[in-house]
């Protein structure tokens, strides 16, 4: 008999439908989670709003979510890395393991990547806001006891936020600037932190998501849309930032960040914006260096660690849970940055 | 008795004058050299035309010039490191040595860098197109037996060229595009495939600087104004260069760059170009990183081994010298890119 | 009227006397510090014991000491850093800043150093071991209120660690294995803990100094004396530990580190030890990378910063304090590890 | 019918036979080379003089061999990316493409590594000296037109040059010390070259091979057995090579070497020589970095292209050839320094 599952399903912009679908069946290597909590990612929110971003658009009902962490259910026999009842975050990344970039290391790149919630490639790739999820073994990292499954399924954000700052390289010493804080803003400024920054300087337009960012580490916040004068401030002797966290994707902040750098100092750029103008003349003549930042790899057992092991707090984020039935309400609060930081949809919840 | 130099000095655009000038007085660890060959720059050649770039203007008579070469005439007593007779090449540049960038190994970053011929703080610093120059003798790089001296008056620009590949890293295995090949491009790729990169391709709008380039090294040459489809020949799987020199400046050869650039590829912005309109999601997807390229240091006396020892051959790189009183012959000739690369003026020809 | 001030001597071998001594003027930007706290290091006791170590030979009388903190008594009168009354810690560094290596930024290996109490060079650099000392003003970094001076007396071996730190690149998501728990080893597991390695593994032939590196954020400690199955434990498919921190200087514990590193492992060196035997086959096939790290620079002040901000808490280092009068006792508390770690000289204590 | 193809066998320490053995059968990926040239390395010497090296003995007879090009005789019909006739280099690594290091980009560290003729595992990998080859067509780079196969059997050991050049990262305007200028010093000294190492000094203590070491790129030479003076005269200010490529895995060449390294070095060690005694103290005050260097991956495609350009001239290492039937000779010459570099013993020549 084959497993039904309930999943929210995005058939077209606004149109958020709660499908019962097959949930396949174990083979090798596989498990059965039972999912506990999910995040609303920016990019859900996209689909949600706009059916998509930039030139990916759903051309097909597509399960959103990528952000999840429930209780294994069942697994395949071969399977020794997890077993039934353990608590779990799940990677939804699944690079293929084959092609060039995963062999030199880089399975971000992946020429062939399964990422959960994605309308990139066609047919989509169904994601995991879902009450039953079929997955591999290797996506489960295990939660420790006492950590809510709603921390859990932050590991998936937080793991961005590592990679940032992995791109950076040693923060020791550093002064890093953190430009938007949404979630992933603020849980890159938790990431810098954790890695030693000597300070973290958190800024956006809005109070409360800056209050979150100081909550999970940032050592100062300024809110730039009433303090006009913080680029002045931190430009003298040509800059005093050594790393900037780029979370906007908003070309006025990516400008003024870039004033405040000193020379030789890297830009991380996480924000997605489209196209921005930026100051040729100026990148050049402080030698700045700009560095994309794309989604994480072994950077997600590392954010279920240090959650795990408390190092970092990251409940700050969360801003409230809707049961499953509830989840338009849950997206539209979501999209509301004085409201809502991490929204999470609670799929155990009775319905 | 004061020793008296004739000087090129832009006092207004197009207004470009030989004046007699006071040469100063030799003082400690000072030299006196008779220049024999002084390259034009595209800085010289904005001063020329348009008394400056961006918010850089000329607000008073400055002498123009920084790639020069020539011979030591005297020495201070205290001089050993060149003597009277010695050819050289002289570095433009002079840091302070005790700010905090120079004390961290940036001194292209000087606080309070005297560039020769810049109009960038005032008083201006006056520049090397004078008959007679009073320097720094660690200023002087000796030009090997053989050498003419109008290849040692490269060694400034070739120093640009050898400090964008250093900001790129070990170039083993790599491929690198160079867009834009006026003299800083053709340079750069000269210094590219010396330190290893096993290809060079150069890219330009214009067919002869493009054949230049060649000479100097690139193993392939595009003339992308007549071959437009050369982006989605080299974009396939995420795109195939690994490090892109930018000298250019141009948006669009920036943009088309980036598309062929595969992931984690390194951009190396030499080129100037006011604002530019930058694609942030693909720099994101790839993780490509953009890393300004500012003057040099060290280089310099590394430009000049390499041409005293003939690993590179920089000649095609030099059009043609105009005497120093047809100087306005050779800035008019050197902003026609189909008929000039470097022009050279001759401050020993017979007047 | 010359100031006076009672200084720690060593003469000979075992020969510590308590002498007073001129304690010059003050000149432009210097400051006068009371002196309150002196911790003893390692090459203290090599002076105090044996009259040296290796080729370095006391061959005059030499104030010990480099590692205080006190308050500051005057200061010149163009000094605005600090001011009278300001608690501060000591650097005991002083490069030259005008050679070679300071102005490459490399100043822990200028060719001029003055460091306190060191007979590298001869004459000698009397040392800070007393109990009123005249130094620049950039020396002192201001200690936080309540913040004791017994603590801020641990800036300079914790900027050892800090430093060793510095030259592993980025620990995020590393093991670090932490060899020789005395007082620099137990900083360095600090040192690494706050920059975010995600494990910090430490080990020793002693119990004692393993509780302190435990109590100072090692995630695990191992007794390598009572436990010889930990090189096997850690050693499975070809290594487990990213990064070493070797601070015993021991023979065998590098060796045994070795195999239990990952490939392209990377050990700092920070212990001293004379001639050690390596395995370069092992080096060679796990293309392992053994790095020296030598004092600190900018790793000073951000050792006082993470003091201030109560980011590390050092206290368990701290041993006990003798009064000035009882210097010999503490030197020979100092040796005995089981029963010290840090011992410090109270120089504001009651004589 | 199955093919049998004649190999080059080893059966005991001086017990070398030309065994007839089975071809194999051509599978899918799968090209079958007519072997012309191959080269002996000093594995394959320490194989046939004493069996093996350190811990690594012959336990069952093995074909020698890891050095060798030829031309593809036969395909399996879905390969393309070499046909009938072509001449090829064949890569002798073969890593498992799915452990932990295959996908960390690290294939030299292959947990299960079948690298051609190497006892390392049992059973062992059969080697490559046959006249006949069944290899996968992703091992073959093809050989350009003109290039003799005695140079691209070099393509292997000149991999291993370039592997190490890539460890020591950019060379630019580095001075870079070769020691041991047996085949793989001398090529890794024309790797050094063409990477751009500003100066190469090469040395020995034998004059043949260091006259070879010139010939591919050195700039300089020192036979340190009758210059003793050597290390004094380039130790001045802390030392001068900034890059030490140790091939020679002698003590005394390593520690000569360090001596003459500026701070920060960086010594990259090919060479294999058992355990060998540092000067810890030295390593830690000039905080030098020893780098261990093992195989090659993306260097072997790299060297072919090299080679097939004529960028680089490796003629000067060939020695001679020898027919098949003569390998013990070319075995016995192979090892005398003063009259062999390579030797090669072709597999094609008459019988």
């Amino acid at each position: 008999m084959r497993l039904r599952c309930m999943c929210l399903v995005i058939h077209a912009p606004g149109d958020l439908r709660l499908d019962e679908q097959d949930a396949g069946e174990i083979g090798p290597g596989q498990v059965l989670v039972k999912v506990a909590m999910g995040g609303i990612c920016g990019s859900d929110l996209h689909y949600f709003r706009h059916g998509g971003f930039g030139t990916v658009r759903i051309q097909e009902p597509m399960v959103l979510g990528h952000e999840v962490a429930g209780t294994v259910a069942a697994v395949a026999p071969d399977v020794t890395s997890v077993k039934v009842g353990d608590r779990v975050a799940v990677n939804p990344s699944r690079p293929c393991g084959a092609c060039r970039y995963c062999l030199e290391g880089l399975p971000n790149h992946c020429l062939d990547m399964r990422f959960y919630g994605s309308a990139m490639r066609m047919p989509h790739i169904q994601g995991a806001f879902r009450d039953t999820l079929l997955c591999n073994a290797s996506q489960c990292v295990a939660v420790a006891d006492g950590i809510p499954l709603s921390l859990a399924a932050l590991a998936e954000p937080f793991s961005v936020g590592l990679h940032a700052v992995s791109r950076a390289g040693s923060l020791l010493g550093k002064r890093v600037l953190v430009s938007g804080c949404g979630p992933i803003g603020a849980l890159a400024a938790a990431a810098a932190k954790v890695h030693g920054a000597a300070e973290v300087v958190a800024v956006d337009v809005v109070d409360e998501p800056l209050a979150v960012a100081r909550a999970l580490g940032a050592s100062a916040t300024i809110n730039v849309a009433t303090d006009p004068g913080w680029v002045q401030r931190h430009a003298a002797d040509k800059g005093t930032f050594d790393v900037m966290i780029e979370c906007s994707g908003n070309e006025r902040a990516l400008r003024d960040g870039l004033e405040t750098m000193r020379p030789r100092g890297v830009v991380v750029q996480l924000g997605l914006g489209g196209d921005v103008s930026l100051p040729q003349n100026l990148v050049v003549a402080k030698e700045l260096s700009i560095c994309g930042s794309f989604r994480f790899h072994a950077e997600f057992a590392l954010a279920v660690k240090l959650i795990n092991e408390g190092r970092v707090d990251l409940a700050p984020v969360v801003t409230c849970s809707f049961p499953m039935r509830e989840a338009q309400a849950a997206f539209e609060l979501a999209g509301d940055r004085r409201r809502a930081m991490k929204v999470l949809i609670d799929f155990a919840a009775a319905a």
